[in-house]
């Protein structure tokens, strides 16, 4: 059986229902260009919690402190199954500064979500999300 | 601003269609008499998979593997968030021995939970899970 493991996802939406999008750049081997929240897995002996600020810091730059659960998805991977918690969060301090694994960010208007090519696997969840139009 | 926490229920539903539940006793501080699935808060350091799999032995007496994610909820306590992952799990091997923070078990038919006074905080969730008759 294949093991199941966490990752995080920073669902953050602006005062004008924009969301934080990050655009996957050519140092990843899969989904190119495409657009997706920021996040990523938790290491071995990490709280998920944690993982979430890490990963904010180290992908766009952002000190963020979480405000809830935004939702809950799953995804099979070649070598293990993906449980993935998309917590709603809120900026505290930082200014956006990319890693090599994205190359552009951008607000993108909830509403508008359906216009962005988004990465496979989760796009389904951001536009159920952008749907509801929960903002946080 | 209060820490967010993990914790996982497991959620086994057998070929009968009926799910196993677990009447919290009298050595809880709270909600003692209702009914709930198995499971407990994720230790530090600790995966989540690892902690349903030893919550499962501990709470139930059974060995457990997971089978997908049923959902996810989150509520407050006095000191931290809750973020709790409900997953779909399987018994594997083992018979239903409790531990003292239960004093019954029962398999509870899907169709019928209304009928069963469930533990607060994820009642409406267990409700809205057994209204989707999701079947593992």
């Amino acid at each position: 059986m294949k093991p199941y493991v966490l990752a995080v996802k920073a669902v953050i939406v602006n005062e004008q229902g924009k969301t934080l999008l990050l655009r996957r750049s050519s140092a990843n081997t899969s989904f190119v260009g495409c657009w997706e929240w920021p996040g990523g897995k938790v290491d071995p002996g990490e709280d998920f919690a944690t993982a979430l600020v890490r990963e904010m810091k180290e992908e766009a730059g952002l000190d963020v402190e979480i405000t809830g659960l935004a939702g809950a998805m799953e995804f099979e991977m070649p070598k293990v199954h993906v449980v993935l918690l998309c917590m709603n969060a809120r900026i505290t301090a930082g200014q956006i500064v990319l890693s090599d694994e994205h190359d552009a960010w951008a607000w993108a208007p909830l509403a508008e979500l359906k216009d962005w090519q988004l990465a496979p696997r989760v796009d389904e969840f951001m536009y159920a999300y952008a749907t509801r139009g929960t903002v946080t």
